[in-house]
């Protein structure tokens, strides 16, 4: 997608250097295109965990660089363990992201399948290539597929402004081209359908404010940001027509664990008969697992993101505030998850299905 | 309650100079404690509509020393009218909250009803401190009616501690004293009844964070902040034992008007079978209407409240940062309408009852 006019993905080999891989570091946007690179297993790590990259597909994808950079890094007579250590230490830095530990596995089945070092480095560099463009081409499809949702309701509406709610950020910035959720707006926009975004602030983080904006803006979407206690007023007042969000983990009987807050606006349009569709490409499916609210680990992070914001001042300057009483104590719940219920259907690479075992199935028929 | 361990109410008359009124600053809180003098008429309206002072009870009784000060202020031959224009620029500060209108028609009444300008200044100075008082007296008694509520579910959990959801401020910031929502869960601190409140950031304007957090902090009540995405999460997990908000505008059908974000809680607390409770002063009723969602104005205020956010930093500062990208649209819907049958019941000053017309009209049959 675009950034000031220019083709970017959100993570790359450099050109001229393909062991240092480059990444936008997301934490300065929207103030601040600041391009990273990455050189150490450590380095990879911090991204992740301190969400220099964040999103299901982009944190797939990161990981898949980082085993690459792993086995680039393991010294020869200490091999496999030092690949091992380093995917252990890969898997730790984000537990609810089922790409993540999707894409680790991947490199280490093919990693261990190649005979020697220089064959394991060379066969982690495509594996990792592969991942990377294979989530791009997911999300390239997801648009195709939820582009036909959009188109529907256009019509319906006589051509005028198809309002879209969406939390969190599961665009483009989320994977590596194109986004999830956005991959269906964007594909609309393209087609001369006119959209409107409702884009959630999405505390504590902000990533609605902070990237999803900014994307939409860089693309050129009408969109407007609200407040995460905004939706259900909307969908009341039919302000919105469809809400589309990501996932970053879904069982194969249609729960979907997403950004803290996607459960609340499920329930909402629910209650106001607006369809809640969920996109994914098929790497966040978790297939052993069925019961998402009960199986699916919640990641905890920093009270300090509750409590301190980052923007940026009249002075141009970043700043962080806080904004409670100092010394407040805060929880943060990184994810909740919404039951298969209150979905309308999940959009994959495949296709449109209903959110439950025996539709996910038919389409995905080698998990059965 | 208490400020650094020194009783204040949130608004109440110079001791020395009666005619000057003095308010709680609250913008400043959780940092700065600055207490404001209020002289003119449009101090008062800069007050109530630049959120010095915010909540249902507060907003009425600001509205009652606001007439007062127009009564104070009127020239003796053209008094009627000076006092008429004054009420009219108060009751647009702030379209949604019940307690204004039905502030000032109280004081439009009994100044009319008096003779002679010394009169009507003497008896609006005494109604305005009447609407204070009764507000403060009002709110001790929901914390008596909803303390029955703590108790039972305190002693079903063995006096583990009762886990309780607030949003917004509906506490004593939020009144005159006491508070609507926080006034059972002092009224249960005080009877040594453990508690433990999750208290809801509250986006936009951080009611949560800046407010409720620092009131209960200086009452010594548990607490811990959470963003407003994360309640449906708590109550999914068994976390929330029970939810109690205030409302800024309630039908006799059971509707609530409340802070932006009320509904989506509802929601959470129906979809889990938590009890949901609404605790208000009897002013906060509008007796006129049937149907909340379709007849209760929703207050749209400034995009400047999504998009910059205010906090200390570091060095000791309040600062104004922008979250978002420079010039992004954004729409901010001040209040959403809970319907009633989310509701699990209304605690007044009178006792607690279902949220449905038959009862209400049972504990106050003079509006049937």
């Amino acid at each position: 997608m675009k950034v000031h006019g220019r083709h970017y993905r959100t993570i790359w080999p450099d050109p001229e250097h393909p062991e240092i891989i480059k990444i936008i570091d997301q934490r300065h946007l929207p103030h601040e295109f600041i391009i990273e690179d990455l050189r150490t297993v450590a380095d990879y790590a911090a991204a992740i965990s301190e969400m220099h990259v964040r999103g299901a597909g982009l944190i797939g994808a990161t990981a898949g660089f980082a085993m690459y950079c792993a086995a680039l890094s393991a010294p020869e007579n200490n091999f496999d363990s030092f690949v091992d250590d380093a995917s252990r230490k890969i898997l730790q830095t984000r537990p609810t992201a089922k790409n993540l530990a999707w894409a680790v596995e991947r490199q280490v089945q093919a990693i261990n399948n190649e005979s020697n070092p220089a064959a394991k480095i060379k066969k982690s560099f495509e594996v990792a290539c592969e991942i990377a463009d294979e989530d791009a081409n997911f999300c390239r499809k997801i648009g195709e597929h939820g582009l036909n949702i959009i188109k529907k309701i256009s019509k319906k509406k006589n051509g005028e402004p198809v309002n879209i709610l969406t939390h969190c950020n599961a665009g483009w910035l989320a994977f590596v081209d194109y986004g999830s959720a956005t991959a269906p707006i964007y594909a609309a926009h393209n087609n001369n359908i006119k959209v409107h975004v409702w884009v959630d602030e999405t505390r504590p983080w902000l990533q609605g404010a902070k990237l999803t904006c900014w994307e939409l803006g860089q693309e050129g979407v009408e969109h407007t940001l609200i407040a995460d206690n905004t939706g259900g007023h909307l969908m009341q007042h039919g302000m919105v027509d469809l809400v589309i969000t990501g996932t970053d983990r879904t069982t194969s009987t249609g729960d979907v664990a997403n950004k803290i807050g996607t459960y609340l606006k499920a329930l909402a349009a629910k209650d106001n008969s607006v369809p809640f569709y969920v996109a994914l490409p098929s790497s966040t499916f978790d297939w052993q697992i069925r019961d998402g609210v009960k199986e699916i680990p919640i990641e905890q992070r920093s009270a300090d993101e509750i409590n301190y914001i980052t923007g940026l001042t009249q002075n141009n300057n970043q700043e962080t505030i806080c904004i409670s009483p100092p010394e407040t104590r805060a929880a943060n719940y990184a994810f909740d998850v919404t039951p298969a219920r209150l979905i309308t259907g999940l959009i994959t690479e495949r296709g449109i299905m209903r959110a439950d075992r025996e539709a996910v199935l038919e389409l995905y028929p080698e998990h059965r």
